[in-house]
């Protein structure tokens, strides 16, 4: 199906562009070609249009084409590939056109079975439904753009800093931390026996829930650690913020004088971040603010200018209690704090992000620091509330003082299980801390996208694994 | 244990360095602090000597300090925090060394029991038992920090080239590649039950083998994309080469013309990546090509300039049957390659990398494409295999026609199950393909590592999971 003149082979070699760089170029003499798929086809009695797009940007290179050159194969869905100049657009959108010599039809499109439509703006709950073929919408084509530069400005802000890159486990042994939340794992035929005896690795072993543990290892020989990389929680829950496999960035620092230290880091992280995928991607950006969360990009703008709120539990617990509202569990100090509660502590400080400090000692694992301000009353953690969200990080200083994570830990029951990380503490133990982030939340929360299975490329949840 | 003369919070604040930044630095004139682990004590009459490492770098930084500035606690192993001033030092080895005035041990260190000793080079084999301390011995601190520049290098090189890079998922659905060698994930309760009801995801669900069907889904919308995450084997060998969790780096690319277009990405690739971390890293690369791999630098370098070499399947098995050496496993066309013959065509080859090309059909899974050049006889699959090694990356065009995908899919029986992934040739279909490099035996071929239990932070494997 090609309506070139001259056989393939025949014709001068054409500059391959993507079509981000033909939209980026100028006028220019030579031919090139472009390869991608066609997102319009609009038939004009003196002219053929088509929009062009390969993934590489939002935005289609509009192909201007004599009539001749339609197809019964050329439609909305369709590879093509097409040579020909790029010519000044008298167009406003764009700057150049592509005026097309020849127009290759390299996979035709069933657009019949195919569940998207030309000029249709698809809801993401209804592309949902199709996970190998969503990708091809705009709103999840530019979603993974901005994963995918997410994820490059994060790595860059830690390597900037020095950070040592650290690959901590998916499988691991430890299963103390949640136990009714995890995925145990077995060879295909070990799950057909029972359960305790002829494991692959001897042990049980389950999918990692943190790679905190792992980078409190190597906080012991480099001082800046952090490993971004999948985490799973097999709670039955379904909600528009959990997943059962979502990734987490995870840093880990030594010599650290306070929590303010972690807090810090974690204030770096979201701002530089946010500023460098909003800059680098800006059309991208632009879609979820226009069409998907109206409101977002101003308040997000007036967030990145701002220092993030800070309160410690006593004051939330004071402010909840203080509240008009009636909330459904009754705020009280040493319980946690529900959805309800985050909720109206963010509203309170104007809808902006809140670092939480210094929780009850009991709320929280073993690990954390006893902030000594009487008999293990309150630990050196905190969590980042942001609107619309709730918690999108959560971080500690950790129990560097070997007699109090002892003896925590032997109260526990856990001192022989957490032996080698005993050891930790044995050998130049220092002053650290570390926090995590939520990847897939922070993507919601700087997008304003309501449901986190839209913001990752094959969500996982209970009773779906599709693909 | 400080052993400052005035109390801390009245001093003036010292700039703090990172080890790295120290020994970069010139003779300066302020206060300077610097935090790290103590890699040597060396007592004089006059005079104390410290090295200091924060894992910042390999080399440590010297200290020179009033000999009354020693404490028991000093010792190898230590955590301590030093003031003072950068000033010239007397010897080669270093430009500046830090003349203190304070020395605080932070951590003191259980020298009796801790398993590293100052100054010894400690074997892999002998660190290797124990996971939570080798990051702190000298081969592993440079093996991590390499890590962690090839993994900044690997997403440098694909995003630098337009590549979007896609989290591919770790539980799939997809359980047909090699149906023995899968780990399956259940809830903790679940495995308790039998087998068949009640799963999490109501479907059985496996940790990936390789995420490239998913990288295909995303290359129907973006021409260049890539993933790098942990795979999984359940493979039951304890061999040099093999892990039950591993990283693979995989890319994909639509509108490909041949398998050469595959073949020079995954050459540019291993090009690109090992000349940045050998420019980034020097002195950490230098320890493994001085003590672990003494000849292994000049054939890196020697390797990095020439172009890798080309034969096909079929010339392999000319060679290996005109062999004289006598193999294990008797050459013949249609069987798979041995590790011996591998062995023997990279010799054969001149100790360089070798790409093998176009593979019986019958040896390759079902996506690989039909050379057409007789009746189902090879298939545009590539192999690399690199000295010491073996098999480094594989890759293939796949079957991008629905016809030719679609019968062979039902010869298989597998139609149903890959209904989707035949959806992917009705809408748009275009000639692409791609491969995997594994990444722990990129690091063992670069450095010259024997045991891949080496290159990875926390091994998996066999009988094995440690923490």
């Amino acid at each position: 199906s090609s309506s070139s003149s001259l056989p393939r082979d025949q014709r001068a070699p054409a500059a391959r562009l993507r079509v981000r760089q033909a939209l980026g170029a100028r006028e220019a003499a030579g031919e090139v070609q472009v390869q991608g798929w066609v997102r319009s086809v609009r038939s004009q009695k003196e002219v053929l249009f088509l929009h062009i797009n390969d993934g590489s940007s939002l935005e289609s290179l509009q192909v201007v084409a004599d009539p001749s050159m339609e197809s019964r194969d050329l439609t909305f869905g369709s590879a093509v590939e097409v040579r020909g100049k790029l010519v000044k657009s008298p167009h406003k959108m764009q700057t150049v056109e592509l005026k097309a010599e020849s127009i290759r039809v390299v996979g035709p499109c069933d657009t019949l079975s195919f569940p998207l439509k030309a000029k249709e703006r698809h809801p993401l709950e209804y592309v949902r439904q199709f996970p190998h073929l969503r990708c091809r919408s705009n709103a999840l084509g530019a979603l993974l753009r901005i994963r995918s530069e997410a994820t490059a400005a994060i790595h860059s802000f830690f390597q900037d800093r020095g950070y040592v890159h650290i690959h901590t486990p998916i499988i691991t042994s430890n299963d103390c931390e949640g136990a009714g939340e995890l995925f145990q794992i077995e060879t295909s035929n070990e799950t057909q026996k029972s359960a305790e005896k002829n494991h692959f690795f001897n042990v049980p072993a389950f999918l990692t829930v943190s790679g905190q543990l792992h980078l409190e290892v190597m906080a012991g020989a480099f001082t800046h650690v952090f490993t971004f990389g999948p985490t799973f929680r097999a709670e039955n829950s379904q909600s528009r913020r959990h997943l059962a496999e979502f990734y987490m960035v995870e840093a880990e620092l030594s010599f650290t004088e306070s929590l303010q230290d972690i807090m810090q880091v974690m204030e770096d992280l979201f701002k530089t971040a946010t500023s460098t995928v909003f800059s680098r991607c800006p059309r991208d950006v632009e879609l979820f603010h226009k069409y998907v969360a109206p409101a977002q990009k101003g308040r997000l703008e007036q967030m990145l200018k701002n220092k993030f709120v800070t309160i410690s539990y006593n004051e939330a617990v004071e402010i909840l209690k203080q509240a008009s509202q009636t909330f459904a569990f009754k705020p009280e100090w040493g319980c946690d704090l529900q959805t309800e509660h985050e909720k109206y502590l963010v509203q309170h400080c104007g809808e902006v992000p809140v670092f939480v400090i210094n929780y009850p000692y009991d709320l929280k694992p073993f690990y954390m620091r006893d902030n000594e301000d009487g008999p293990q009353r309150t630990v050196a953690a905190v969590d980042l509330l942001v609107p619309g969200i709730g918690e999108l990080c959560g971080g500690s200083l950790r129990e560097e003082r070997l007699p109090f994570l002892q003896s925590r830990l032997q109260r526990l029951g856990l001192a022989d299980t957490y032996q080698w990380y005993l050891d930790l503490r044995k050998f130049g133990s220092v002053p650290h801390g570390g926090f995590g982030m939520g990847f897939e939340r922070y993507l919601q929360y700087i997008l304003g996208v309501d449901n986190i299975k839209d913001v990752i490329p094959f969500p996982r949840f209970p009773h779906s694994c599709l693909l």
